[in-house]
């Protein structure tokens, strides 16, 4: 079975009937994937607002309206609460659950936001034969707190969480232009070249993720990180938060290349 | 006095005491000038969905949090109270009152919402030697409702508004190009060349502003307007409504240039 190959209403479909419950990752090439975090709407504006606020660890790519769970942009045809292969339930900010399918705890006052994902920024980045140390090494990216604060929006705040990827020195330059084409999966880079400066003691111990070598000749590049939406969330401890498990992404049926904004 | 070489805070001074009450067009040269819409917060949600998905007319540049005038984004020494030379206020979706502050109609619950505007890629234009005809002849700028649907948010729905420009054929290209760098007011044209393609019946009869004549050798280029959130949320007669009156805008601290994604 050729999961690169297939469409993502094919892909969907799979997932749906519970036929694949691994990781997202490779599976219909070149459509972009999302990560899941869903809120009851008494919390949901907040959420937005931080997200227009923070745009580049929280890029929105679609937000359904209250108790829909149909991702009118970006996937008309899926359905949230089935086409996932894995979900997290959390109560009070706690894991208690990973499911594979949330319709029994879908409930009519959920909001459910799909926001920007790094497989995107990584895929042009292959395309432009700049390397993507953790991909050939099929670890996890490295990801790092720093000490850049996230803009408050309520009761969501919390700082800035980074992913964390070499660049050999002469693709620098090249790295930042084609990952800025792409602002809706993070966009540009928010630091290049030296960890303390944004508050991260020891590159070898990352947060979260595996750490990845740094060779002769390379410069640490850092991004801002899907990861930061949900830690701040989990810091406010919503009395019920659902998200997609790590690496357990939404396939949409938009290409990566219709998020270039030029 | 030179108006075009005041600091962003010192226009807003000379508009918080009244010594000020005409358009800001050609004020604090180089910085963004904002159009604002205040909502209370029952349909301000409402609002920033409707804005996340239709970003291209309804390019979110701050949201207040409820209760606040402080801009925090992009002006936080400003209150939004008094820092604009005009304001409309709507009951219903009825203009009923111009006003140069709105310190009484304040009230806990309001969120202000600060949309990109067209200026700052008028000046990004001009500065690419690509002439703007409605600035070279003094008049409003054309603009038209169009066949465009938005996307619906909740009770927010309509079609788009766009604004025109008599692009030289020659400078189409470079016209797509430097606008497309701006996202955040506007971005790139959402049509050129054949008005009928989008709804418009009769290019010389705009449904907003002045008619401008296209030349010969000249290409009609239409860009999503501000103007589209305006009328949208008018259809759905808020109980109260404050915007900026037309022209008079809310001039942040951010140069043009860094709303610029590359």
């Amino acid at each position: 079975m050729n999961v690169a190959n297939m469409k993502p209403e094919e892909v969907r479909a799979m997932i749906r009937r519970n036929e694949w419950i691994k990781p997202t990752s490779g599976m219909a090439n070149g459509y972009t994937q999302a990560n899941l975090v869903i809120l009851r709407k008494d919390l949901a504006f907040e959420f937005l607002l931080f997200c227009q606020r923070n745009p580049k660890p929280c890029p929105v790519l679609d937000v359904t309206d209250p108790g829909s769970p149909i991702p009118q942009l970006v996937a008309p045809g899926a359905d949230l609460r089935t086409d996932l292969p894995k979900f997290r339930i959390y109560y009070h900010g706690e894991l208690v659950e990973e499911v594979t399918d949330i319709v029994k705890f879908w409930e009519d006052d959920m909001v459910a936001f799909l926001l920007g994902c790094s497989f995107t920024f990584e895929s042009v980045m292959l395309n432009n034969e700049i390397p993507v140390r953790h991909i050939e090494e099929d670890r996890n990216v490295a990801m790092y707190k720093t000490n850049i604060p996230c803009v408050k929006a309520g009761r969501f705040e919390g700082p800035m969480v980074v992913s964390m990827r070499p660049i050999p020195e002469k693709d620098v330059v090249r790295a930042v232009q084609v990952t800025s084409r792409f602002p809706a999966v993070h966009g540009a880079p928010v630091h290049i070249g030296n960890p303390e400066a944004i508050g991260i003691r020891n590159i070898c111990r990352p947060d979260f993720g595996d750490p990845v070598p740094i060779k002769e000749g390379e410069i640490p590049v850092f991004w801002a990180c899907g990861v930061t939406p949900q830690v701040v969330a989990m810091q406010v401890k919503p009395d019920l938060m659902i998200t997609h498990s790590p690496g357990h992404m939404f396939i949409t049926d938009l290409r990566n290349e219709q998020f270039g904004v030029l």
